[in-house]
Order: structure tokens, then sequence, then C-alpha cells
């Protein structure tokens, strides 16, 4: 399978809160060839802390896609069929204009500068893609967690522009509970010293503060059983200290990692588009949002995900059937959690194999 | 109804790790009097967080207590019956011996010197206390979540000395989620650069850390429904941000308020006794250590309660009912999560009382 990285750069952007960037960059992937009739495009887009290497089997050096078991040829998103593209989001810090980018009015990063951005300007920057990749219908718009926020701003921003939803392990609106586990992790970034409101580029990164936020974010990605059967109670001895538990060891080290790849400022600007995002709020109610087009919907939680709970998932399925659209939710079988829609390959294969199949028959029969 | 703080002094403690404090001090309340046969004691211990004023209804400028809707007159543990002890823990900040108590042998906190102590050294103290005090027979000893934890040690470790336990949102041993967000909370205070590895007393206290990790614990205490229903997505405008979500401004006042009262080093040593605490491991099975004795059990857990779900009551009940011992197990209806066992006091109550009446008679008639 090829994998094209590109970054495309475009005049400007728009943004919600009024703001305008200029110029804006984005990242992207592309695996697979766009037929001729541009009928065949999916857009993929990732959650929170991904970028746009979703797929590759991570030869030469490079890492191994974080979808890579569900886009490739044969896979859900087959490749040998359709023409995939994967964007980063605005607001990121991997490849895509974001806080850590050079501003062109100071020639600075933006740092504390950056603009507040909503799910649906980074859907805008996906729009300004695509349409630079000449394709006037996509065949579906799917992700995960916050890539289903996309991929359903998507449907209210652009009914005519995509043909198909797939909104996974996601939600039209943060609760109160997904909103305050996002908090406690902006709160142990700005408890950082290092943190410097925002403007610590060329210093020292507040690198203590960003692994804190991970670490609990990693706890509400897996479920209660998963934690177990991954660690139990199990120890392990660690230099700096003997007999740590090794559900311990994990979050230190997954902790530790994060921080090499991730910006603290993207962390804050990204947790707060997801929490500000509420679709009911863009029109009189949520059915009110899917009241246009003929964009078709396959709707996938899990059973163990209490991050984003299945009933987050029926409420967008209520919505939707009561304006009489085209809809089918299944809640999949998983010890998983929230993970579990990066993991569970084989239970979301066949359902997504199929609905793209109809999808493509009914756009270009 | 009297409400009696003191401290108690005693020579020393031997600790699980083979260290001794000495002295050791543990604070405590008692409610209601001690009746001739000395058959009337209930033990009450409290939770992570809490402190030996359990009971008093704020009058005279005191705060209520913790429990002060299951503890008094007429309630749940009716000190018109009753002579109710509640006892602070062991490595606590308010009054009891902990990290920020003088060491004698430098005259200074203990800081980052005080040894590590388990839920066993706790109750160690607690029957010095009661042993202080005339109590040879308990005719119950109970608590919520660490409470109840200390509880049930108390019937593994004094078998003889306690008459019946009520351990409520409970466990026997810590899951690895329950470890990791402990964890979490640990690792917030480390990072804050305040923290000096503990030794911050007469410094800067780490009250930033400490103010993070008590956000995650708020979080875990609730249900997505209670908070849901407490704060939806509704705003407020903050002095320093507008439009801040009311469930942000509220783990920000909980958590700059925990840390006026409570001390980053406790936060350490009391979440490493729970992390540790581990029936299982103190014999060869947790059926082993309920072998002994004529504790009768009443075990209580809550529908919402995510973070001591109820499975783990459970598997506590079946330990003890594999050995034939008396013991009910009750699952109360609550949206209200971990924090049901101090807000429910209806379903609680008529349960305690008639099991203590019950209790009593045996136990006296």
């Amino acid at each position: 399978m090829r994998v094209s990285s590109q970054i495309a750069e475009f005049d400007s952007i728009e943004l919600d809160c009024g703001q305008t960037l200029a110029p804006v960059s984005v990242a992207y992937e592309t695996y697979g060839e766009l037929n001729q009739r541009r009928s065949n495009a999916i857009l993929i887009l990732h959650a929170f802390s991904g970028d746009a290497h979703a797929a590759g089997n991570g030869a030469n050096g490079k890492q191994r896609g974080w979808w890579d078991n569900m886009i490739g040829p044969a896979k859900a998103f087959d490749t040998n069929r359709y023409f995939v593209i994967s964007s980063n989001v605005l607001g990121g810090c991997a490849g895509t204009t974001g806080p850590s980018s050079t501003d062109p009015a100071t020639g600075k990063p933006y740092g504390s500068q950056f603009p507040h951005v909503s799910i649906a300007d980074m859907v805008r920057l996906q729009k300004q893609l695509t349409d630079s990749l000449g394709i006037r219908k996509l065949l579906c718009v799917s992700g995960g967690s916050m890539g289903g926020m996309q991929a359903l701003q998507w449907a209210a921003s652009y009914p005519d522009a995509v043909a198909s939803v797939i909104p996974i392990a996601s939600t039209h609106r943060h609760s109160a509970q997904q909103i305050a586990f996002n908090e406690v992790g902006r709160q142990a970034i700005l408890a950082d010293p290092d943190f410097c409101h925002g403007d610590y580029y060329g210093g020292t990164y507040p690198e203590r503060g960003l692994a804190v936020a991970r670490m609990v974010g990693h706890i509400t990605y897996m479920s209660d059983d998963s934690m177990r059967e991954k660690f139990g109670r199990r120890r392990r001895s660690a230099a700096d200290e003997s007999d740590m538990f090794e559900v311990e060891s994990y979050l230190r080290y997954r902790g530790g990692q994060f921080v090499s790849r991730f910006d603290a400022n993207s962390y804050i600007v990204i947790t707060r588009a997801m929490d500000t995002f509420d679709l009911t709020a863009q029109r009189d109610s949520l059915e009110d949002c899917f009241a246009q087009g003929n964009t078709r919907f396959l709707v996938l939680s899990f059973t163990s995900d209490w991050l984003y709970p299945s009933y987050q998932s029926q409420e967008i399925t209520r919505a939707l059937r009561s304006r009489n659209r085209d809809v089918a939710y299944v809640e999949l079988q998983s010890n998983y959690g929230h993970d579990a829609f990066l993991l569970e390959a084989d239970g979301q294969t066949p359902l997504i194999k199929g609905f793209l199949e109809n999808t493509h028959q009914r756009l270009t029969g």
C-alpha cells in the first residue's frame, strides 16, 4: 500500500471565534487511489492525541499507523477499493497549524496567542483539504472519539458533501464527567510552573504537568476489566522504587512517552474544542442538525466504554431516527473500554465493509 | 448530643514495615455514653480525607461532622443507645501522628522520613485506643471506603474483639483502576516542584499538585449521572475566564479548598496504605482471613459507585459465606456514585439500626 504524507497550505481560515488564521497548513496522508468518478474518497479523522499517520505497517522506519488494523488492502476501509484521506486536526502539533506553529505576525510561535478553535473549525479546514483534492462528495467520513465528533459535524455542516458518516465511540456533546476529566488534565498543565501561560517555547517545556494529564487520560481509555487483565495487582521492581505496581509503571511510562510527541498548548486547545462541542447548540435541537441531506449513518459504540458510554451513541441514533434518517446503530461487545475503537478491528470490520459497499452502490448505481 | 474531641498519646507503635513510631498520638471523638457492661461501643472509621469529627451538627463554630446524618440520637448509629468512637487515621494530618508531626529524633516534621504505614497499622493504633478506653469487645466497627477496609482489617486482626463489622462501599483490595487513580494523584503531587521530596514544611507547600490530585478524586467520587444532574453543561462567568463550565469551577474550588486542610505527604502515605492493602495476601486466601471468630457482617454497596463497584462487596460476601459466616449483603440504589455512603442516610439507616440492635441483643442476651 502506498502511503503519501503531505502538508497542504491554504491562504487562511476563518474561525468560529471570529479570528482568522493566515496562512493555515494541514498535514494529511492518503492511501489507495482516487477513482475517475471521484466517488470513492473516505475521510478518516483521528482522536484527541492522534495524527495523520493512520495507516502503514511500520516499514521504512515509520511507526505503524494508529488505525492500521482498519485501513489497508481488504481491511475495513479497503484501500484496494477506496481512496482514504487521513487529516491531522487544527490546533494540533503534528504538522497542522497549532499553538507551536509560527505566528507570521510576530515570527514566533503562537503560544498563548493561539485562538480558540472549535470542532467545526477543524472540519472547515478538512473541507478546504478535500475541495483542494477535487472531491465534491465524500463516500464516508469516519473516526472514533473526537474523530466521531468531527464526522458528526461534517454531516451537520456539509450534508450534501458526505454520503455517509460512521461515528464510533463518540458523542454529540461532552457530559459533565467528560469535561471534568479534560479539566483535570488542563489544570495539571496549568499547575506546572514551566507552562508560563503557554509561552514556554524556547524554554523548558511543561513536561511534568503534561505527563500527569496524559496519565488521567490513559485510565479513562481503559476499562476496569481491561486494567485488571493487563496489570492486576502485579508488582515490578524499579530502579528508583522497589515493588511498584505494574499499573503505576505503565502510567509513568506512557506519561513520559507522551511529552516527547505532544504539545501542552495543543492539549489545552484540543480538549477545549471537545468540551465546547455541542451539536444541539448549533441548531434548535440535535434533530435539527440532521434535518438536511441524505447522509447515511452507521453509529458504533462498545459495551465497556465508560468514557463515551453507549447511551451517547444511542442519543445520536434516536435524533437521526426521529428525522427518519437512514441510521444503523450497533453496540459491540468489548472489554477494552474506550480504546476498543482502536483495538476491536474484528468486530468493526464486517459492519463497516458492508456499509461502505452498500453506500458506494447507492452513490454510483 | 455531647461531642468530646480528644487526643490520646501512646508510648509507641510497631509498624508492619518494621519501623517504630514513638510516641504516637491519635485524635478521636466520642458521642453518647459507654454503658456499665461496656457492651455498646461502636468504632467509626473515616475514608481517605476524613477526620475524627464524624458527628456534631455544626453548632459552636464547629463544622458539621462528615457522617452527622448517620451518627446521633435516633440515627443509624444511635447515640441514645450506643457509645460511638470516631478515630482519625495514622499517617493523616488531623491530629493523629503523620508526616507533618514532629519527629522526636530531629525536632522537625517527619516529612520524607515518615515510614510506610499499612491499613493494619492504622487498626493497631485504633486497638490501642479502644483498649485504653477499657473496651474489650466492640459492638461494631464500621466505615465507608477506606473506613470499610479498616473495618475488614479489624475482623481479620482482632476477630474476638469485634462483634460485628459494617464495611460500606469498600473492598478487600484495590483493583488496578483504583491504584491507577491514586497514582495519578501522587504523580500530580510529585510533579509539583514545591514538593521537595516531601520536605516542604517551613517552605512553600505543594498546593498546585495537591489541588490537581484532589480534582481527580472528586470525579471518581461522583457518578456520570450525579455530575449531569449537578452541573450538566451549565456555564458560569468567572473573573479570570468567561464562560467556564460549572463543573470546572466546582473542581477548581474543591481542589483549592482541599489544600487548606490536607497535607500532601499524608495524601501519599494514605493512598499508599490503601493501594497496598490486600487481605488475601495476609493469609492463604480471603476466606482464611475470616476463618476465626463470631463476628457478624453487614456489607453494603451502591449501584452507581464505579470507584468501589458492587462486585468488590460481593467478593467479600462470597468469601464470608464460603466460611459459613453470618453475613448479609445489600446493594442500595443510588445515583450519587461513591459519595452515596456519605449521602444516602435514608437507605442505610434502617439496615444498620436493625443490624446493631440484633447484634447487641445477641451479645448481651
